[in-house]
This record gives structure tokens, C-alpha cells and sequence, in this order.
């Protein structure tokens, strides 16, 4: 069962003021085998608490007894104070049905680290739309294998954490990445970050490390996307967003988008404009693990999307 | 309040097969100024009855106290047995929180009519995903002011009714239109229909009128869209799916999109590329239709898409 | 070095009047090494001849000395007079600069063969495109291993064969379509024919057998690409026009596109939204072919689109 | 008669090193009525200096004697030291058929100003392609009516010109805007100055002031596009990146591009889809017009692009 551990923060996220009535809102993700009732039953708890439902998505595999996903974003006066009481009625509800939960007050704001290598784009995607308050996150972090980024990063308030990596040091770095990021963030974004990343780091973060593939998965996974696909003659080049798993691009996809090429294209160009994408397809990834609207089902995705 | 009239029958589109489980299907859909307590009471309703829920999406236009809208799609065993029991619990729950609703069970297929003039595109294009199974519709009738379509419509069985319009003759064809219609069709789609329908015409069939218009309303409105649209020199060109109401490309919009054009392209190739465009519009829109997918609201819809 | 068969033929095609000025209108293809002056030398020759350039596209794929492709559409008085001297001139120049080349006159319309399996859509969409005048070229036949098409292609006055195929007659059914397309279509359009051709027959259509694939190459490539789209868990599906070669799915892209799908969406789902795709990229890839737009070279194409 | 003022710098841009071979590389841009023989005697031109193309792109407004339009780029050995010649030369056949050129060394760097009011989001991207490399291009300055971006423009090396406006001041400081840009920029980008230009300003910069506009012109032109696209609830938004002229909103179009948006959002949330749209297609618009890529024709635009 997932549960929520509330803490007493009520979040600094970018120095933008925390939008109104966000202290008084929360998600209920649910997931588990589908039956008739749960939703009754569930949005009757809330509503028994004088929940207001804002925004509500389900989604069931089959027509009968398949799996069965949902999730609520609610508002409710005190929520704070109800917090105990409608976990424990959650509890009581999901234990009847054999469900899993989550319940996130939204004012729980997660805290990401960016792990970015040379290239600054998806890095500087991230920084401009999180000023902008497009992710109401904390990016408690920067982790990279360059120095390069560090002035820009820290002029943001953002600690920079330099830490190079070779074949030899790959271990180590590890060691150092993993205690700097322990206890310290809830997820990670490899945001161009080009060393690969042993099972032993992904374990850490189960469906929380999200990377951003610059080529369309399943096709051209691996190193240099941009090259096969022009090898290859395609006329749509693509980016992916996906959670990372011990097997190099295959973990589930969260989001994907193309855009249009032709034999004018070399490889440097088509660099340049998947780079675009990547930026774009990174972001909207990102923004959805920050709102909750990712779960992941076997190798895939339901996203919850808005 | 709406209602649903239920009919005996159990449909026979284009002599497909009834998908499986259809007969045990059926939609709601919901609106009213929000409360809390409405989605659970409503749920709780049909799981009293033992239906699942196959798909359900909400909509409330403010966090507090605006208006509710809510489309849920369920199986339940014997619905046509239950049917005048689920009905008359989901008056007295109307009734208790001043809502609006509808419920449709997906057998009673809806029946339209189709207007079109010289240009056939759209036509063939409904006619082709009617057969294929895409809509789940019956075609009650063709109705033209031309008279070449009649060998292809009739060759699939469906009726043909030639009727000629002129500026005098106008007003006596929209009689004969009517009657025509008249008790006979649920929705008009207008696929390329080059008359405006006279406000008495509209009128009687409310928000079920589906127009293509060739331009991306707002802009373009009215005649010779292609042309605008090169005299403005835009570098997209749209189709627009809407409502007929008795203003003139005024309605409720329910689908557009659009396609890249440039210089290179004259007045008749933005129509021959616009052309598929408002095949593929249109008839996304009528399928939203067919499904109850569509809710006016004001002068917009709500699209509970799939 | 390609040369052109001028027919004194002067086109039926689809019944339309044939567009003004086609029968003076021709494309000039050339490829070679590229060197300076091989542009003011065949655009030079051509204005000799007093010929109009109305479209031209050119592409090198090295700023110095690598290949060089050219496409040029030009009008001229009387081209069927000038044509053998034309074509002298041009033969003068080609072997100065060692091109090949190709001359064709738009009135030339070529002839396509359509195969097809049991699926219609992507018959459906180019015979639609065909009467409203999209293609200007000969449908010659069309070849099916079903008999289910035979009365809406003869309805048009094309010539519909049903060749069945097993594993067994496989060959002999070759030999039966080889015997009438040979000396008879142009080109061929697989739209959704679900046999493998043998490397026998593919050879006798070098780059003139149009495949459309189910998926975005070179993902799920082979077959049930829909049902591996589903298993990957993709958030978007393609399709993709290509020349067929001895390899399966791996021949030369002509053309791709996609559309977004989600969890939502099994994989009948995904076969009816990935239909519409199938229909639309086909038949760009074919106009496309129509026009001597597409240009071979190495495993993959130069689109020179309009 | 266009002509090229070639200065002796050869640029810094923003401190990359310039791509090899730029130095030898110009772009000849030509327009008038079209005739036989243009092409071949521009292009013959070019190869008597021993110049080779790299990419060429024309387009005739008519099959015959309509306008016609060509850019050319080429590379050619010692572009300085022949220059001179090949003007003359190119005068020579430009004087013979009557037609308007211009020839622009790459090398000769174009200088930008931007003018930008309260919202970043345009400025960084044209920022963050500027540093990438994207744009060939100096950016001269920033103009501000706010004061808040001058930090991080200055800490690019950029000077930032902070000049407020009120309605009483708005003609004073024009006076200071027009002598800061007065001979030190050849064009200037509008990223969201939300100030509307006095004829007289605009006069100055003939069809090289590019504004991005919220909305899809010709719709939403004026203030707040997205309020007025929320209330005609349309289902795309987007953005038009235009030449300014005298008449607001009113300029040769220069690129287009649409985001999905549906029921669920609100005014600030196409505000925040927007912005994206907006940046993407600014920096489109920029990069074309910086490598000439765009022609004004009439009250549109021919975009050759790439």
C-alpha cells in the first residue's frame, strides 16, 4: 500500500507565491483490481470529509475485472487539520477493495535533482519554466560531469554539484552522487545526462529517474539516435521521455513528439532540431511526475494528462 | 430535464454485427451547478444497480460552485429490464440536486441525415468510415440539391432525396426537407451543404446540426474561406467542425485542425488540401457526436474525448 | 542513362479534362556528381528551347563534389514537336557531365497497378483521390487475393483480378500477376496487400513497388505492429509509405507520419486511428510518385514535395 | 536595385567560432517579372566565377509572366577578393532583364535588436538559441519599457537599454529608441513588446520589425488573443510571428504554428500553452529571416525555407 508521508513544509518551490487554495488541495492516486462500488465509494469518503472534486480521471484495462486507475485532485477547507482522520477512512475503503493509494497535498511540493552532461539545453529548458512556475517543484539540486554549468545554476540559488565521471571513477562518482541525492530529493531528471547508470543507483529510484531519449523508441535506441535515423532515410526524427530501468531504454514511456525531416537534414541539423523536442517532450514529463498524472502499468504508462 | 426515449429496437447500422456487449451499455451524461456529494451520489446510484463503469470524465468550470458536467459510460447486466428503475433513481437524485441528465444506451443507435451539395469528399468520407464500422450510427437519408450523388448513396441502401434550391424555390425546399427529417433522424450533418438553413429550420433541430466549415473560425467566416486565407497570406490553413446556430459560422465549435500551407500554394490547392482536411474534421466531430461526447455550453462544447 | 518512352498517347485517366497547359508541361530529372555549371548548362539548354522553368528543386549532398540531384518543371510551346531534339541536347550535355537523367512529359500519365488484401481503406482512399482528380495517372488494375472489392473497383471501370493465394499456389500466383502487369502498369501500390512478394517479383519493379507499413519504420517493422505498439506502450503510432526491396520493410522511406494515442487506446484502437494514417500517407507517397517528386538514392529518398 | 554593403568585419556573433567555409559563402537573393532565360543567366553567372551552389530555391507567382523569385546559395573561392567583380557582373544581367537583387556575404553577420516589455519567455529563447548557434546573428542590444531583464542581459555581454514609456512619454522615448538603433541594427524582434510602434518608427525598419502575436492571424488580432480564443472557444490556439507595418496586426505573415487546447482550460493556462508556441515560432521567424530566407510579396511572405 502507498501512503503519504505529509511533512510540515509548506514549500518554497521558485520564490514564486504558492498559487491560492494549493494549501487546501491534495491528489488521491488509487489503483488495484477493478470492481463495481470503488468509485462510489471513494469519492463518497471524500465527499463525507466536504471534498470538492476539481479534476477526476479513471481508467480500467477491461470492461470486467481488469485493473482499475484513478486519480482525484480535490479541495477540501482544512485540509491539514482532516488529514489523520481521511487517511484513516482511505485506509479502511482501500483495505475493503485490496487498493493501493496515494494522497498528495499538492502544497507537498517534490523536490528534483537534474543530472545534466555538456549539453545545456534540456538543462536550461527545465531552469527557465521552473522560474517561470510552470513546475511547482523544488530543484533541490544540479548533478554534472561538466563544470560548464555551474555559474549559471548557482546565480538561480541552485546548488551545482560538479562530479566527474571516468570508466575508473564511475563507482565512486556514484557513491557520491547517491549520498548527495539520499534523503534529499524524490526524483531525478537526466536531463541529457550521458553516462549510463548502474542498477544499483536505478534501484534507488523505482519509476523516479526520468530521462529524456533523443531519438523515438523503440526505434533507434542507444548511442548516437540522431545518426541511424539519418542512416535509415526517416522522415520524422523523435524524442521520448521515459522512466529509467536496469535496461538501457526500455523502461515505460511517459511522453514522445516528432517533428519533420528531410534529405536536406544532416546529422548535425538533425541534432539541432530534436534538440528542440527533446527540450519540449523532457518538460511536459516532467510536469506530469510533478502533478502526479504518471502511473506506471507493467512497461507502460496511463497519463493522466490535461 | 432530458430524458431518453427508448426505443425496442436494437439497431442495425450498416449491417455490421452489434459489437459485442453493446446491449448492456449505456452512457450518462450529467450537468448543474456544482456541488459536493454529486459525482458520489450519482456513482453510488449505478452501483446499486450493479454496473461498472467503463469510462467517466468530469468537468466543473470553477474550483467552487460553478457548473458540473459529467459523462459516464457503464455496463450493466439486463439493462433494458432495469432500465425504468435506474431511470426513476436517477430522477430522484436529479431532482435532489437540480441537475440536468441524460441516459443513452448505446443499442438505441441515433440516426442522421446527411446534406450535401456539388462537392463530394465529405460525403464519401462519412459514407466510408459508416461502413467500416467507425460510426455506430444509422444513415437515414441523403439530402442534396444536386442530383449526382444518388447512383453511389443509393447503391448502398440508403434513401436519396434530390432536391433542387433556388432563391425562389428556397423556402419550399426546406419544407420538404423537414418533412422528410421530420421524426425521421436524430442529426443533421451538413458535408459541404453550400445553402444557409433558414433560422426555422434551424431551430428545430438544436445543437444537432453539424456543419464543416473551410476556414478556422473564427477567422474566415463566411463564404470563399481558400481565397481569404491567400489574400491574407497564412501559413496554415483549418477546418472547423461546429454547431449551426442562426448565426452564420457562429456556433458551438466542436473540432478543428489545421494543415501547413505556403506560397507556393494557389486558391486550388489550399481547397484540395483544405478538402481533407474537413473530411478528417468532420468526421471526428460526428463520431464525438454519436457517442455523446459533445456538451454545449454556452457557445462552446465540452469534449469528453476518446 | 534514363531516357523517356514518349507514348503518342495523350491520357484517359480518370475521365477528368486534362489540365491546361499539360500537354506542353514536362519534369527534367537529373543526378550525377556534383560540378559547377551543371545548372546553367541544363537550365541554359532548356531556355534555348525557350522553355518556361515553373518549379525547381536541387540538392547536393556535399557543399563540394558529392552528389547532385535536380528536378525541373518547365513549360514549353509545341513539347511534343521539340521533344526528340530536346532530348538530343540534353543527351549532349548529360555526357559532358557524365549525369543520368530522365525527361517526362506530363501527359505521359503513367499507369499504376493496386494490390490488395482483404483491409479496403487504403484502396478506398486512392480511388477516391483518383476520380476527385488528386492523381493524374491511370489506374490499369486492380489485383486482389480477396474477391470482396471485385464490384466497387469495376463500378469504376477498372479491371479488378482475384488471384487467390496460399502457401502453396504462391508462386503460380505470381506468375499470374507478373503476366499482367508486365508491359501494363508503371508502378504498383501494395494498399494493405499482405502477402510478401518474392525477391523475383520485387526485381522486376526496381523502386516502383509503393508499400504502406502499419508502423513507423523502422519500429515494429514485420507484422502485428500495432499489437507491438501497444506492448511498448508508445504515445504515438506512424505509418509508413516505402519502396519495396528483397528486404522486408527496409526498403527507401518515401513518406511517414503519426498520430497520438494513449492508454486508453487496445489495440483495435489503435488499428482504426493507425487507418487513417495508412490511407493518408499512402497516398501523398503516391502523388508524390505520380509527379516524380521521389528520387532514390542509397536505402533512402529525396522528397522534392510540393 | 538592391546592393550589398560589404563591411571588411567578418563577426563574432556570440563567441563561437564561425562555421568553416562561411567566409566563402553568400546568398544572392533576386526578384521581377519573369522571363525565359533568367535562371540560366544568373546561375551562368555564377559559374563563370566558379561559384557552386549549395542550395537554390525559386518560385514564379504564374506559369507565365507572372513575378518571379530566386535565392541562391553559394559557396565560391576568395568571396572577397571577387566581389566586386561579381556584382558588376550580376548588375549587368540584373539591368538586362529588369530585376531587383541582393547578394549577402554569410560572413556579414546581421546585427538585432530586441525589444521586449514584462514577459520573458520570447526573450530567453531567442537568447538560448542565440548562445547555442542557432542564429548566425549579433543581437546589438535589448530595449526594454521594464527594467527586470537587465541582469541577466548583461551578464550575456548584451547592452540593455532600459527605457520606460507612458502615454505621456511614448513619443520621447521613441526619439531615444530610434537613436540607439540608428545605424547599429539591421532589423529588430518584437519578443513581447506589448507597446504598439508609431508609423513613424516603423517607417524606419521597413519589413524588418518581426512581432510575435498570440493568436492565429487574421483571428484574435488586437489585445488579449487568448481571452478572445477562450470566449469563441476554439480548439487550437496560436501563434503568428508577422512583419510589422502601419495597420496592427496586419503584416506579411512569416510563420504560423497551433497548439491543441480543449474545455478544460482556462485563460491562464493558454496564456502558459501559448507561451510556448510563441517562443517556438519567434525563433523560427528569426532564424529565417537572419539566413534571408524571406521575401515580402505584397501583403505575404515567400518563405524559402529550409
Amino acid at each position: 500500500m502507498m501512503s503519504t508521508a505529509v511533512s510540515g513544509k509548506l514549500c518554497s518551490a521558485n520564490g514564486k507565491s504558492i498559487p491560492d487554495g494549493i494549501a487546501d488541495t491534495a491528489r488521491l492516486i488509487v489503483s488495484g483490481i477493478d470492481r463495481p462500488r470503488i468509485v462510489s465509494n471513494i469519492t463518497g469518503c471524500l465527499s463525507q470529509f466536504g471534498a470538492n472534486i476539481i479534476e477526476s480521471q479513471q481508467f480500467s484495462t477491461e470492461a470486467h475485472g481488469g485493473l482499475f486507475f484513478l486519480r482525484i485532485e480535490f479541495h477540501v477547507s482544512c485540509l491539514r487539520m482532516i488529514l489523520p482522520e481521511l487517511e484513516l477512512a482511505l485506509t479502511y475503503h482501500a483495505n475493503a477493495y485490496g487498493l493501493s493509494w496515494r494522497l498528495v497535498p499538492v502544497a507537498d511540493v517534490k523536490r528534483m535533482a537534474i543530472m545534466v552532461s555538456r549539453e545545456e539545453h534540456a538543462l536550461n529548458e527545465l531552469l527557465m519554466r521552473w522560474r517561470s512556475g510552470d513546475f511547482l517543484a523544488d530543484i533541490s539540486m544540479v548533478i554534472s560531469n561538466h563544470p560548464h554549468h555551474g555559474k549559471a545554476v548557482e546565480s538561480l540559488g541552485i546548488p551545482y554539484h560538479y562530479i566527474p565521471v571516468t570508466p575508473d571513477t564511475k563507482s565512486a562518482a556514484e557513491d557520491k552522487q547517491l549520498e548527495l541525492l539520499s534523503g534529499n530529493v524524490d526524483f531525478v531528471v537526466l536531463a541529457r545526462y550521458m553516462q549510463i547508470l548502474s542498477p544499483r543507483f536505478v534501484e534507488r529510484f523505482p519509476y523516479r529517474i526520468i530521462n529524456i531519449h533523443h531519438g523515438l523508441l523503440p526505434a533507434f535506441a542507444g548511442a548516437n539516435p540522431y545518426r541511424a535515423a539519418k542512416e535509415r532515410g526517416v522522415k520524422l526524427i523523435g524524442a521520448t521521455a521515459h522512466y529509467v530501468t536496469s535496461e538501457l531504454d526500455a523502461g515505460p514511456i511517459i511522453e514522445q513528439d516528432v517533428t519533420r525531416v528531410d534529405h536536406r537534414h544532416g546529422v548535425a541539423e538533425l541534432r539541432r532540431r530534436g534538440s528542440h523536442l527533446e527540450r519540449s517532450v523532457l518538460a511536459t514529463a516532467v510536469s506530469w511526475h510533478v502533478q502526479d498524472r504518471v502511473i506506471v502499468h507493467g512497461n507502460s504508462t496511463i497519463t493522466f494528462t490535461n
